[in-house]
């Protein structure tokens, strides 16, 4: 039965762990889920499958494009395979949990599915290890979940690691300050988002100020502000809009709390970040490596997800792409 | 944006689990890996899918009906959701694992999604932890494998279960001395398979014996040929076949193995058990709980599986159903 035309290869975006990797996989997952435990934070289970129209109520507009979908054959109705966790864990905590003493503090440990586009929309798996803090709205909750990313990131054994963290009422805010189309102000976040500097410039040429205030020049200066606590002191003496001063605050205060617990130099701050999925509401953050271009975390405050499943609670969270831990990991 | 007409539902087949019983999942993961790894066994992680024709090599006809599949739009070949890890793990040890010395122990602790007939084929999504062991052709191997599954039970807790052990063998040596069709013999096949006592002596009424075995009467005795040791030491004075020989031979061995282990007590003989893929060549067992009418674990010996992708290899393994066993848990 040996036949040598045999073709025995694997679909694209997929991958085989052998046991030196498998067992490198299994230690990464063990140390973070043993932190998140002992930090709190409880075991969900999702499941593989959900309706696309349950699921897309809490997708934002970037994962929309990357869902593996299909056809149930009997109700007619369509089937996504999830892309991503938080949606059905808000789906989860506002149909089943709301009994719940709040704050809810949940963790996952699964596979995802999406369609990626730099190989032609073809499905990609991926594993995620995710908390989730539900139920307060305050700086204390997101400091609390940055530390315990932090926390776990080390016990695994990533050295030389960084979370940037920026915040999306910061930029929601100053924008707010300009007079342009919507069109135009499409155009100044995708400038911001790929980090095209050129192109920011050209487009925030032919915008206007609505209040007087330096909102052009903040804007303008969007790419370099990031670094230390420096960069909030600084801003909030330009700063006049009020959701943006709010967002300055806000984050002043996790930097803090976060120093307190003796993690200043894993922390960045970054303005410019404005990438993410759409659901987040505040606090953003990435955690980076030196040497390895991909994030192996990503997180922020997503205060309307569950709102969007019947149930207005404010919520924070993240999840680690567990292959760029394993990857990370020397 | 508290939409009462919001219709939140999942998908059938599909669930989750809230945090008193994914703790509990948990715990029965954590208890089962421990007691594979206490036993030499290795992690693998395989991928969520494959390409149909690499997958098919290796599934019995019975899931072959049960697998979710999509057109890859890029490559226009098909893409198959796994529906089984074990073709899986046969697939990567005889392509990529070649030069691990033999026997190789490995597991894995996935979920598989599988079209499920009684629900109109809707797709289902099933949890599972496994164990394969590469590489040894011999009743102590399986033995092992079985000592494991019991330890592993034992340890999580589960009382008052009981391993049915069969063989392939028996029941294929028995058929091959009688004279009858293809066709007919398929009708043994399904009845025994279905424990249908009824149409199974109808259909071996027609049938006559070749050589002057009394295999129609051990045939119509099969759906009662359960039990202890006793069992085999009655057939072996009756069956001439070779096959079905060293089918008792076997089981023979791998019982004394087990009773040596004290295992006595968990493990039932039932040669009249025939279910199963159909890459089962040899020893077959499943793992029942009073009470409680589903598996919790299926497994056996698959001696012809490796070398459909390339690897002539004997082995044997089982898997547990998680969900099962979390239920079997009080």
């Amino acid at each position: 039965m040996t036949d040598k035309s045999l073709n025995i290869s694997l679909p694209q975006g997929v991958r085989d762990m052998l046991p030196e990797e498998a067992e490198k996989a299994r230690y990464v997952e063990e140390t973070i889920v043993s932190v998140l435990e002992k930090n709190g934070f409880r075991r969900v289970i999702t499941p593989l499958l959900e309706y696309i129209d349950v699921l897309s109520l809490g997708l934002g507009a970037e994962l929309q494009d990357k869902i593996f979908k299909f056809v149930d054959p009997v109700s007619g109705k369509i089937i996504a395979i999830r892309p991503d966790i938080t949606p059905q864990v808000a789906r989860m905590v506002s149909t089943r949990m709301r009994d719940y003493p709040l704050p809810i503090k949940l963790y996952y440990n699964e596979n995802i599915l999406r369609c990626e586009e730099p190989r032609g929309g073809l499905p990609s798996e991926l594993l995620q290890i995710g908390a989730e803090y539900i139920g307060e709205d305050s700086p204390d909750a997101d400091a609390e979940v940055i530390a315990t990313a932090v926390e776990a990131i080390k016990k695994v054994g990533v050295r030389d690691f960084k979370i940037d963290i920026g915040h999306i009422g910061f930029f929601k805010g100053i924008l707010e300050d300009i007079k342009a189309s919507k069109d135009i102000k499409k155009k100044i976040k995708d400038a911001v988002l790929i980090k095209d500097n050129s192109s920011l410039q050209e487009v925030l040429s032919s915008v206007r100020e609505v209040r007087g205030d330096n909102a052009i020049k903040i804007l303008s200066d969007l790419p370099s502000l990031f670094g230390d606590k420096g960069v909030i002191d600084k801003l909030k003496s330009q700063v006049k809009n009020e959701t943006a001063i709010k967002a300055l605050d806000d984050l002043a205060s996790i930097i803090n709390m976060l120093e307190k617990k003796k993690l200043k130099n894993y922390i960045t701050i970054d303005l410019g970040e404005v990438r993410g999925f759409d659901y987040y509401t505040g606090v953003i953050f990435e955690g980076f490596t030196k040497g390895f271009g991909r994030a192996i975390l990503k997180g922020g405050r997503y205060n309307n997800l569950l709102e969007k499943y019947g149930y207005p609670c404010p919520a924070t969270g993240f999840a680690f792409n567990t292959e760029n831990v394993i990857a990370a990991v020397k």
